[in-house]
C-alpha cells in the first residue's frame, strides 16, 4: 500500500482570477477600487522592520482595541482572524458540534459547505425564494446552527434586522452567525443585537469596505461567552495567526472613519448610477446593497457575456450553477472603470 | 438545552509570554536577537499601500520563486503557509488519514498532539532515551505517519541524516515529516532526500534563523505529488492565507544570503561561549544544535531558577512536565543579553 492511500481527497478549488496583466478591469473579486485609508500609508512608512524578529502579539490587542473604540463594543466581545474566512472557519469548528444539520441558503458564499465537510458537520441548504430572498420559516426548524451572509452573496440581497432578529429569537439553542462582509454599503448591521442574544456572532471583514483584502483581516462581535469560546479554540490550535503588519495597519485603518465613510459613499453612488445604466441595457437584478451587482441580461446567456467581457479585458464572476447560470456578479469599481464596462456593453448589445 | 452544549471543549493554551515592559531580556520564544535582512527594510520602505486593496496572490508566486532560487528546488516542490504551524497543521490534515497511529517523541514540540486531536488522528508518543535521543527502532513499527523536529525541541538534540534516512526508507507507506525549524544553527538538512523519497516532507520557518517571527512564514519541501496534495487541500479550504507583506518581505529575506549566514554564525558563536559558561556554573545540557540551550542545574530546581530569573527580568521557558521539570530552555540572545544572564546566574548561584 502506498502513502497516497491515506491522503485526504478534496475537490481542488480555483480561486477567482488575479490577472497580472496591466489594463485589466478587475470586477471579479469585490475588492474596493479605492486605496486604504491615508493613515495606513503613514503607518506603513514608519513601521519598524527590526520588530519583525519578534512574534506578533497573540492577543491582537492593538487591533482589537481600535475596533473596540470605533464600534463601541468592549474588547472582550471582539475576535479577529486572518480574513473572515479564518474567523468563520474557526466559528464552525467551535460552535457547530451538534448532530443536527446547520442551515444556510442554497445560493450563498461557497465556503460554508466546504468548512462543514472539513469538520464533519451535517448541513442542509435552504432554497432562496424566486426573488433570492431568505425564507424565514426554513430557519425556524430544528438545527445545529445557522449561518448566512447579509447582504447575501452573490445576490447582494439585504434582509432587514427585524426578520433576522425573529430568526435569532427562535433559535436560542444554537449559534447564529450573520456574515456581514458587505454590510457597509448601505445595509443595517445586526450588531446591536449582540447585547440581547448571547448566541449571535456577527462577522465582518477588512477586505471590502476597508480596502485591505491584501492584508487578510476579519473580525467578529458576540457575547463575552461566545468570544471566549472562540479564543480558547484558537489558542489551543495556533496562537500566532495574524502578523505584525495586519495588526498595526488594521488598527490604522479603523481609526480613519471619515475616509471610510467617504469611500463607501462613493461606491454606493457609483452603484446607483450603474444600476440605471444596466437596466436601460436590458439587465435585471435583485436590488443589491453590496459592492457588486448580480445581473442577468434578457437575451444573452451568462456564459456568453462572461466570455465577451473577458475577451475585452473586463473580468467579472460567473458560476455554472443551477438557478444562477445566467447571472454575472459585477463588482463596483471606479466610475471610470464602470464607464468602460457600460461602453463595452452598449457596443456589444447593439 | 443551551447552545453551549454544542461548543467544542478545549484546554485553553497560554502562549509563551510576550512581555511589554522595556528592559526585559526575552529568551523564552527562540526569536532571533538580530533584525531581519537589510533588504527587508528596503522593500518595506518602498511597499505600495495602494495594492493592499487587492487580494494577495493565492499561489504565493514571488515568495515561492525566491525560496526556489535560493534552495535550488523547483517551485512545484515548495509549499508555504502562515508560519510552520500552519504548514504542519495542513500536512496533518492532508496526509494523516490512517487508522494506525502517527508517531512522534514524548518530549517534543507541543502542538503535534493538539493537531492530531483536532483532526481525530490516532497517535503514539515514543519515549526519547535518557540522553534525549530518538530511539530509531520505535519508528520502524507500523504507523499512519511520522513527525519529529530535527534538531528536536525543546532539547536541541540533532539526529544525523543517515539515521533519519533509515527511518524514511523503512516507512514508504506513510508520510514522514521532518520539522527543521532550527536546522540553520549547525544542523544538516535532510532536504536532498526529497529527490529519493516521495513521502518525505521537510518543513522550515522564517521565525528563527530569518528573524521574521512577526511575519508568520513557514515553508515545506517535498515531492511534486506531496506538494500538489497540500495545495489541493489548502485551496479547497482557504485560498488566501498569506498577506501581501509576508509574500513580499519573505522573498526579500531569502535573497540576502550573506546576512543570513552571518547572523546564524553569530548565534552559533554566542551559543558556544554560553555553553562553556553554563557548564562552569554547574549546568548540564544535551549538545544543542539549535538557537537555544536546554539546561538543568546540579542543585537548583527548574521552577526556582525560572522564578528567580523572571524576577530579575530575564524570561526563559520552563515546563512542569515529567522528565523535563528541572530544565530551562534558554534562547540564544545577543552577546550582551547572554552576558547579563551569566552575570545574574553567577551572583545567584554563589
Amino acid at each position: 500500500m502506498s502513502w497516497e492511500a491515506n491522503v485526504r481527497k478534496v475537490v481542488p478549488y480555483t480561486p477567482g482570477e488575479q490577472p497580472k496583466e496591466a489594463n485589466i478591469i478587475k470586477l471579479n473579486t469585490n475588492e474596493c477600487p479605492y486605496p486604504p485609508a491615508p493613515e495606513v500609508r503613514e503607518l506603513l512608512s514608519s513601521m519598524k522592520y527590526e520588530n519583525f524578529r519578534l512574534y506578533p502579539d497573540p492577543c491582537a490587542t492593538k487591533l482589537i482595541d481600535a475596533i473596540s473604540d470605533h464600534y463601541k463594543v468592549p474588547s472582550n466581545q471582539i475576535f479577529v482572524g486572518v480574513g473572515s474566512d479564518d474567523v468563520i472557519s474557526m466559528a464552525f469548528l467551535t460552535f457547530f458540534n451538534s448532530d443536527k444539520p446547520i442551515l444556510f441558503p442554497d445560493i450563498t458564499y461557497s465556503f460554508y459547505d466546504v468548512w462543514a465537510d472539513l469538520y464533519h458537520i451535517p448541513y442542509k441548504r435552504c432554497p432562496l425564494d424566486d426573488n433570492f430572498r431568505i425564507v424565514k420559516e426554513d430557519y425556524l426548524k430544528e438545527n445545529g446552527g445557522i449561518i448566512f451572509p447579509n447582504p447575501n452573496a452573490p445576490t447582494g440581497v439585504l434582509e432587514d434586522v427585524s426578520m433576522i432578529e425573529d430568526i435569532i429569537s427562535h433559535n436560542r439553542e444554537s449559534v447564529v452567525i450573520i456574515d456581514e462582509a458587505y454590510i457597509d454599503f448601505g445595509g443595517k448591521s445586526v450588531l446591536p443585537l449582540i447585547d440581547k442574544y448571547d448566541n449571535l456572532l456577527v462577522v465582518q471583514t477588512f477586505s471590502k469596505s476597508r480596502a485591505m483584502a491584501g492584508m487578510r483581516i476579519g473580525f467578529a462581535f458576540g457575547s463575552k461567552k461566545l468570544i471566549k469560546y472562540l479564543n480558547d479554540a484558537k489558542f489551543s490550535f495556533n496562537s500566532y495567526t495574524m502578523n505584525m503588519p495586519s495588526l498595526e495597519l488594521g488598527a490604522a485603518s479603523v481609526r480613519d472613519d471619515e475616509y471610510f465613510k467617504k469611500t463607501c459613499h462613493m461606491i454606493m453612488e457609483t452603484r446607483r448610477r450603474v444600476k440605471c445604466e444596466l437596466k436601460s441595457l436590458g439587465f435585471s437584478f435583485p436590488d443589491s446593497q453590496a459592492n457588486f451587482i448580480f445581473a442577468k441580461h434578457e437575451n444573452i446567456s451568462g456564459q456568453s457575456l462572461f466570455c465577451a467581457l473577458k475577451a475585452a479585458g473586463i473580468y467579472v464572476r460567473h458560476w455554472n450553477a443551477p438557478r444562477i447560470e445566467d447571472y454575472l456578479r459585477i463588482s463596483i469599481g471606479t466610475d471610470e472603470q464602470m464607464d468602460r464596462l457600460i461602453a463595452f456593453l452598449k457596443d456589444y448589445l447593439k
